[in-house]
């Protein structure tokens, strides 16, 4: 009987793929001797911002480590910022950097000291590869580990070529049926993951939540508030495209159209209506009978100032506001006196940790999880340079782009 | 545009119903003398283990209650305790009382202290009505309020009858769409739904877990876990028909069929199979590299020693064991060493609180949690003892058994 | 043997107090008769910000109500903003109405629904009373409820006063040896009680933590942090004398003096130097390996956006910011790239819920908890004007100042 | 001025001891040859039940590692067990071992990886070493991982000897004015720590708790319980001399003297009462008007049957029984009913994780933890045998015995 295991540490047979089982030792050598002849291009940025697609060599994986062919890769916004900013809060592009840091692939070779991975092996890569030795590691939570090796923020090369090698702890096993195009969208899933285990249960069964922000990650958000059974759901964006996607990607999903032109207490107010909640008693001083129908978590994807301020205003008393994604270092206008006289949670997150399994669980069985029509573009690794220049046209309506390499590799 | 609101608390129109808007004041009594031609037959246990339909008054609301029309009441395990055993734990029938506690029904009168109900209003009741005074009211845990009047357990009335009268702060109003049947169900749904939030967010997207019992609060289990998105599922049961409903109910769960002859040693390590994983570690004392895959939260749904035996043995390291039912005072052969060594939590629950309106803004909404499946059988009020014993007996493959009164009451 | 109480349910004798043990009935008229003659002067402050002593009727009590004959009540920062501003946060001054929130006292009298007091007892006064009825109480929190009527919060009348009325529940006995200038404390503490169980444990055994403030609240913070085991501890303040204050209050805390000339990034980091923590990674984009020694628990209880910042530059990766005090219903300026690279939670506390029991616990125990060092000023209820001057004089060092009427009352 | 930091990585200057402070290379052979001139006794327990001191050679060690002179090692519970019964749980002694885990000591020389310490860093020693690879260290649960390498647990070697290596990252630098006797109180000071911690707050300033067992833990248990603020206290044992001792140990507490001829449900309305606190409503179906003052807390550091169903049984309603110490892989006569009726926690322990620098800072202040009373007899390593007799002795009345070694020893 076929049956879904967790961690995806027990072998596979890897069969359909065409690469023999033999482990590595000195003929790795040979392996990486053989690809060479594959080529090995890779999506650089550069100090000046530009990005171009070259070739590299191919690398020889660690004793613990694994060689892969990356065989999908999204972008993600921060690849948009690396390129057009040149930074990412304090990690800034000081030298020509390989992005891509969303990746699926399979095994080709192992180091010596391998143990859950053979070659031919179909997994997703968590980008991330932690220290494991300081105090945050220790406490489990290598998300926040300093010393962190995270594939594409500079100085670590990205994923965004044909061959790479990286951790194989950090190597995750696809069930069954799944695709590389799902295993990339793990990593982006991941950010969520992490956000409602941090709301520690308040994202369940039938308890109303709020997402701001129909990007890709608020559309993870919105997909994962639904498969955590909260209800009912509202999504708000400033581009009604975007909300009607989200209404299709989550049928029954509320949404609400963001204007600039209104404040932040406006749009809390509108949207709290959509629940049928009547305005905050912050700001009356009078009871507000039906404040329990107020979305008791917020799920902030934006960044943005004046949504951040706006989830503060929305959530109901006890709630919490979850900031998934923050843009600038700092923020002004927080209503403290909203959040005290509620009690709400300001809660971040950053990264992921522990959330590779259970993504692959939960997507495995697309009842769960089907996140599949978030790929609205596709390239190939030649076009590496148009689908980012794609994912910078607002004409596109892109929503996840991601390149892929289906050269057939033959060892 | 139709909103979902959270607690029914806005007035609504009460369309389609027959009943006149007027509150009450004196002309309740002019109501309860109306109702009085239609009869109030009641559903009887006595210290005899009798069962009977007997005819009872209409009764009087007070200033804060609701006067209703019971259109719907589920059968619980607990009701068949009472006329079998004569008991539950330390609730004894030491009086004729009347059955039921999973009702639902139409308002048709309220006292005049009422703010939240108008007649005509369809409302799901939860059974409980706490002191709202007492320490554990005070903190949020009424649950567990020593001096709660529940409904259908002696000396407090049931609702296997046409009329009742019930605190109108404890009537939920119903979302458009939902039937009665449906809101019969929020009752053991509410076990659960309490249940699921005392994991405080174990049971979450892609994480394992396991429910022992497919009787009906284990199919609750099944179905609210696999809406707060956990997966791989595995439920057990000792019954072969029982696990092959679940697995239409659940498509994808995973089935195992408790052999009485085996150990709960035994069924454990064949439980952990399913999910990859092999023996535990307390007795080889040797590491075991797949426990990650066991299951890390397991609603124990059975109350019987064996089961929660198996259960402790089951559970993933750091994991969690519920234990939603209790059959029996004391329980022996638990393996401490087991918990101890993995830091396997045992958490209990008693009731709920604060369930209905999750639990309705769940079921308004069928693919968060549809449970339709669950009601095998349907019995109209004149037949309630014949429905009663069609849960006593095993023949009949009965999940959730209902009675219902569609009487017309005419005002 | 004596032993101590928890919720002072338990009848005591009242020896030592001269009232009988008469219940109250009718002859509850006969002693607000009695107790006229005495005069009841009340501290009223007005919307014109005048404060002035003016005689008020003696009040009788509700059946659930008992009467009291106010000893002690401690003058709190908001009585002064009362005064001066006319309001805190939504709360204004509309009408003339009593200060005095910081109560305990004798019972003289009790209504006919008491079951938990008798005259004579010695309370301490919890000022808010809650509905009880709203989802807030039903939840366990009622110190969010709306419909809270708080004693000296406009238009509910205060207790600088000689005697009041109020709801016998929120009376909690004082265990024997504890003077009332103590149970009046027990307000101000509650807060603190409040913020630290809302850290849900990670203000514990040789943990460090940060107390901003060294005001009365920031004491309380610095007592309980004390109690609670956390250590090292470094408390703030832009006055030198109240770190003085705060050195001798608990020796062994260390104190850091903030300059208004520097930047919250500055003083974060000097403070993070007395615990032996490098510079913060964020703005260096360089791993600080002595992260691990910064404090995981910072308690602000200035309500200064300066200190708020500051909070939130100190405290450690996964930290904790309890926001205890808000001053101002914006803030700008926060620091989100670091309280989201680290995922510091920001938590804000509003009033307190379930505390006196606990508090009374503690402080009878003057080991576990002795804050009588705080009460820096004493003023008979006639000079009442004064004791609020005091307040508001810099010149006078006052930590807590607090009314007292040891007027005899004969019954 | 000397500020307490918390994890210890800052370099100390080791003055006053006389080793230099030259790392290490090829001249740790030179370094090992010179020490083991010194010999290397080391207690031994064998398959037979035998101990005896036997000379060992000086281990080398490893670049991750630290050669350490143990100056002290405290003597558990477990090494009785090793000896006498030949087991602890899963873990057998199958071959000769040597004893010890409690340890104390000076570095002598680090390996070439080691960055933390330097010789002549005073430290104690966490004698668990985690594999850091697994899924529980790599979730912070290092506790639990099931490749631990345990110093004194069979086949790994104590620390009951002279000379040590010991992984350096698990070597925690002790502050100035720190004892090796205190420093190997850390160990089972440790298992505490993590309980309390695990209690996720439950036990904090004004909350009654109760411990169960006046041995070693039972007595760390109870000052942490007191450093936590927890109030009142009740500890139990069947020992009226233990029960004398913790009441010197910690004034105020209360004790209870479990007579064996009592039944638990006896034993626990006795220890009711001594908090105020009448019968359980379980048994008699009646509200409990007292119940609030019942401990919500109980940490159960005996191991025994009798004693868990008396904390069972004595917890307050939505309580918390945490079980410290297992002594039998399974337990009987479990009062469900009870437990689930009152909604208590049922919570496990398993050795510890992130405590040592917690329990340094808290013990470095002897105002925060002071457990020096505890040691109630100290040894030389030459007598260790005598030790291990001595802790057998009921006679002797032992609480904490320790084995010294202060050998000077000239680098």
């Amino acid at each position: 009987m076929a049956v879904a295991t967790t961690n995806g540490n027990a072998p596979t047979d890897g069969a359909g793929v065409k690469h023999p089982r033999t482990n590595n030792e000195a003929d790795i050598a040979a392996i990486v001797q053989k690809l060479s002849s594959y080529g090995n291009p890779a999506l650089y940025v550069d100090t000046e911002h530009n990005i171009e697609l070259r070739d590299t060599e191919v690398p020889t994986p660690l004793p613990h480590e694994a060689l892969l062919h990356v065989r999908c890769t999204g972008i993600c916004g921060s690849d948009m910022h690396m390129w057009h900013r040149g930074s990412i809060g304090p990690l800034a592009v000081d030298r020509p950097c390989i992005l891509g840091h969303e990746p699926a692939g399979v095994v080709l070779a192992v180091g010596s000291e391998v143990t859950n991975l053979v070659p031919g092996d179909r997994v997703a890569i968590e980008p991330g590869v932690p220290c494991r030795k300081c105090w945050l590691c220790e406490r489990g939570k290598y998300n926040l580990c300093e010393y962190v090796a995270f594939a594409g923020m500079c100085p670590y090369a990205g994923t965004i070529r044909r061959f790479v090698t990286h951790d194989a702890r950090m190597c995750h096993k696809l069930l069954p049926g799944m695709s590389f195009a799902q295993g990339a969208l793990l990593e982006p899933l991941s950010v969520i993951l992490h956000a409602v285990r941090q709301c520690h249960g308040a994202l369940s069964i039938g308890k109303p939540a709020l997402i701001c922000g129909a990007g890709p990650i608020g559309l993870c958000a919105l997909a994962a508030s639904r498969a955590s059974g909260a209800w009912p759901l509202v999504i708000t964006d400033v581009d009604p495209a975007k909300l009607e996607f989200a209404q299709k990607f989550v049928p029954g999903v509320i949404t609400y159209h963001v204007e600039m032109s209104k404040t932040p207490i406006q749009c809390a107010e509108e949207i709290r209506a959509l629940y049928g909640c009547g305005p905050r008693v912050v700001e009356t001083a009078t009871p507000s009978p039906t404040e329990y129908n107020a979305p008791s978590t917020v799920l902030e994807c934006t960044g943005v100032e004046s949504s951040v301020v706006t989830a503060a205003y929305a959530c109901r008393r006890n709630g919490l506001v979850m900031v998934v994604g923050v843009g600038r270092s700092i923020m002004n206008n927080l209503p403290f006196m909203q959040l005290s006289f509620g009690e709400i949670d300001l809660r971040f997150i950053n990264r992921y940790s522990d959330t590779w399994p259970a993504g692959i669980n939960a997507m495995a069985n697309g009842n769960v999880l089907n996140l599949d029509a978030m790929i609205t573009h596709t390239f190939p690794l030649e076009q590496a340079v148009q689908a980012m220049e794609a994912c910078a046209d607002p004409k596109l309506l892109t929503v996840k782009v991601q390149i892929v390499d289906d050269t057939e590799i033959d060892l």
